[in-house]
């Protein structure tokens, strides 16, 4: 707990709302990298050490308008962005196809799966039925702690019947899905949880 | 050839240069659509059938300023158009994972190679020693002829020793690869290919 120490010399209530921006910033500073910093490096290890080839697809862009200017390159004046219809990683393992998402929040008691769209949904359930592996990765980024989850486990809450609350509590992530320590290089080493889980 | 009458009744020479835009246009009109719509209308019926999950990636984009209006969608102001790291299409097929990149040319009797990038080739050598399947798809649009290659046949050219042509003769793509007949759904079915190609 960060308390002041007044003037008078009594020590300040804890703050009971959230710290001001420019503090989280620091404080996320001391905890590293976000999700997709920690999984870029990682895939980058990953294809150097030819263990997989493993790529984040480009961010899917609506282009309007390009400006050609002489002796430069092109500029795009006027873009938007588009709907991801499949999940943002893909590519290849020991011959297999693999497909995730990986998500933060910074909830702790449950994930909220409103960030995956129904689309990504139905792409990774498509995955699986074509033999391919899927999964989410999902972050706690307040304490940093980080599963792989089977992609079947969110299929239900996405059903058409289903109208409950669209969250998985913490504790059926860590019951259903495999932690992922952190470490230097590389940073979030999933495929181990891949060998355990997809190649016993 | 297109010619154009002068007032004095005679016949102007041929012109020597290329037509003008709106003639290659309509010639191109009749052919029918471009590679790359063949391909994804291809993968649209695939996915529809549960035969495979194969997307094209987006075009990779550097984006540099965004706007965000109020109440309307954030528009990108400022964005370059970056070099691919990988091909541009993958996915999975049987439980494999496929990955590709397609090129059509207008040459008659070889294939440039001057549209891979040396990224892509790299790529396509770290699919094939994950144990993926890696071709090209190589159209010569003058006469439609879509011809299927495995991406090895490719490597030689790039590699570090090699400085002769970077062009394939084209009775070599058609002794070594599998012509893809057109038709109308999907309009290439190239996984015929692929299963006599990977699936023996």
């Amino acid at each position: 707990m960060f308390l002041i120490h007044y003037p008078n010399g009594k020590k300040a209530a804890p703050r009971p709302s959230l710290p001001p921006k420019p503090q989280i910033k620091t404080e996320y500073g001391k905890r590293g990298m976000t999700l997709e910093e920690d999984l870029n490096q990682s895939n980058e290890v990953y294809l150097a050490k030819g263990m997989a080839v493993i790529h984040k697809k480009p961010t899917p862009v609506q282009i309007v308008s390009v400006d050609y200017p002489k002796r430069s390159a092109a500029v795009i004046k006027e873009a938007y962005f588009k709907t991801a219809s499949t999940t943002d990683y893909n590519g290849v393992y020991k011959g297999r196809y693999i497909d995730f998402e990986a998500k933060e929040t910074k909830n702790k008691n449950s994930f909220p799966l409103k960030n995956f769209h129904s689309h990504q949904i139905c792409h990774m359930e498509s995955v699986q039925k074509q033999g391919g592996i899927a999964f989410v990765i999902l972050r706690f980024s307040e304490d940093n702690e980080t599963y792989l989850l089977d992609a079947s486990y969110l299929f239900p809450y996405f059903s058409t019947s289903y109208d409950g609350r669209k969250s998985i509590p913490r504790e059926e992530i860590a019951l259903l899905g495999t932690l992922l320590p952190l470490s230097y290089s590389p940073r979030i080493h999933y495929l181990e949880a891949v060998d355990e889980l997809y190649f016993p």
